[in-house]
């Protein structure tokens, strides 16, 4: 298991952390034991560590130095995806057996024991690393953002940041499959990525050129959607360039997830001369929504009408640098953590 | 007519503007002369005054020193009401003849020619000065505000600025009838006004308290509605204290029309991590819904559900001094100007 040693300071430097093992716990009554075999590596997960000079946490985080790293909220939590997929090894609750694929789990460990409600079954069939990427969590906050907060319509210009990201890759390129004008922003590869892969019709790479006079290039009249992912700078721009009606998705704001809680946000005139609407959104208010975005978006994957790809980090020690290069924008898709298989 | 003698910096005084008397022009083909009898007088005309320095005004306004200040949106601007009320005096136009009530005009005149499309007819038995406050603009405006963007839902608690204006008297009430405990923002006497007359569960007086602390004091476990008209200070004290789930409805911000554009506003975190909604709207988007809102806001008025009041000044040259007292919040409900009649 991977522990707090301190509390970062700015972005989370390996120092921060500490590979630890203990002995597996039994599970008790109601609870399952299962091996990890993938970790999801998501931005939000900056957000539970520690603030440095102690107090309370800018960014709502809970942990505490010496506590194992948070990857979600805490089970029971009903309904979340996301964390870790594996294999049941042990189970006292009636649901689950040894053998069983399942998703869950809430701390950087490869063992975990937790409610056996908590759990989430992988469908049958279902391939692991989707469970934690296109077909989990990001894809399905991406799906509610582009479906029920964007509500896109045909012709309109959308932009998303991050976009070769966990997220911006399905909010891309659902939003295309909606009729969109879809640009990306991006860095580096990512942003060729995006457009020569995904078909994105165009993306910013923020390493050639500033985003702003990019969009006034690439978005001379302006965007009718902004799906942020990353906050700071980068939303500003699109912010400013929203048209009247505008919708501003605020689905992520990795880019912000380092630093201190601002102080201030764009401008609210323009909200009013541009009738815009800002909008947040948690997936975890909406899980009841989860089979309807696993079959729309299944089908899609199935049919070769969507694609999607995943860096893979090699162990459970690479998970801190993982998160670094994540919150750098220095992944090359959804991240995760190859947790092994026991020997 | 009232002409711009000079460009105002920050509030309007009466020493920019000149009151000066010239021929009434005849209407021309599909034109129609009207004498008004009274002037609305909204925050909203002091963004179509000049910029001191010359240049881009920075609140988007368009007229010069020398042009007879603007009331509205020029003719024609399909179904535009507010403005003025008044008797059609010659008219060109076949659908309207001498002796008809209609409301229109987009400039501070006594005497009117419009093209006969801008006018409005006012209903028969119209009392003329509703058809410019609660049966009006305003009142459409507050009502849509209340019914299309809050989504007010029994229980929760509704906070609105300028509650004893023009608009804010209609939203608290019709809030309230929507089940919200309703909380204004006034000033003085217009504090004591919303709660004793008009029924609002609680109202903070800023001459007494900031509105920081009263929010405190009065919405302890915090706010689900913000209904603004002000912006600025006040606004950022309601928005820091929105609940989960929170709707900041941004219908005005009288409060920020004398000043320039800001560069920046409440913070975008919060939005994210508290699920919150930032919309704004213009009511000219909107006019298709204005029946249904003449026959809903009308019968709640017939039953006596509703309750209004006016403040009327007494001659078109008490009009800038009337919009001055209306943007530092010295009004004492929706200002009209009685231009009297022709002797």
């Amino acid at each position: 298991m991977v522990r707090i040693r301190r509390a970062p300071d700015g972005l989370p430097a390996p120092d921060d952390f500490e590979l630890v093992t203990e002995p597996i716990p039994e599970p008790g009554d109601g609870e399952v034991l299962f091996r990890a075999r993938y970790m999801s590596v998501d931005p939000a997960m900056r957000r539970y560590l520690p603030a440095p000079a102690g107090g309370p946490h800018p960014l709502g985080g809970t942990a505490a130095v010496g506590d194992v790293v948070i990857a979600g909220p805490p089970p029971p939590t009903s309904g979340y995806t996301g964390g870790f997929v594996g294999e049941v090894l042990a189970s006292r609750h009636p649901a689950w057996r040894a053998g069983d694929l399942v998703q869950g789990g809430s701390r950087w460990q490869t063992h975990h024991v937790v409610p056996g409600d908590s759990l989430v079954a992988v469908p049958e069939g279902g391939e692991l690393l989707h469970e934690l990427g296109v077909l989990g969590q990001p894809g399905f906050v991406a799906w509610w953002g582009v479906r029920h907060v964007a509500a896109v319509k045909s012709g309109e210009t959308f932009v998303v940041s991050a976009a070769g990201g966990a997220i911006g890759m399905v909010a891309g390129q659902l939003a295309r499959a909606a009729g969109a004008r879809v640009v990306g922003i991006a860095s580096g590869e990512k942003a060729r990525y995006v457009t020569e892969v995904l078909g994105f019709d165009a993306c910013v790479d923020r390493h050639v050129e500033p985003v702003a006079d990019a969009l006034d290039r690439l978005c001379p009249d302006g965007i009718d959607i902004y799906f942020d992912n990353v906050g700071a700078d980068t939303a500003r721009a699109c912010f400013d360039r929203l048209r009247d009606f505008g919708r501003y998705v605020v689905c992520g704001m990795a880019g912000e997830y380092n630093a201190r809680e601002a102080e201030t946000g764009p401008p609210l005139r323009p909200v009013l001369r541009k009738r815009l609407r800002v909008e947040g959104y948690v997936i975890y208010d909406h899980y009841d929504e989860f089979p309807a975005f696993r079959s729309e978006v299944g089908a899609l994957l199935a049919a070769g009408d969507l694609r999607y790809r995943y860096d893979v980090r090699p162990d459970l020690a690479s998970a801190p640098d993982a998160l670094a290069r994540l919150l750098q924008g220095r992944n090359e898709g959804k991240v995760v953590v190859d947790l092994g298989a026991d020997a």
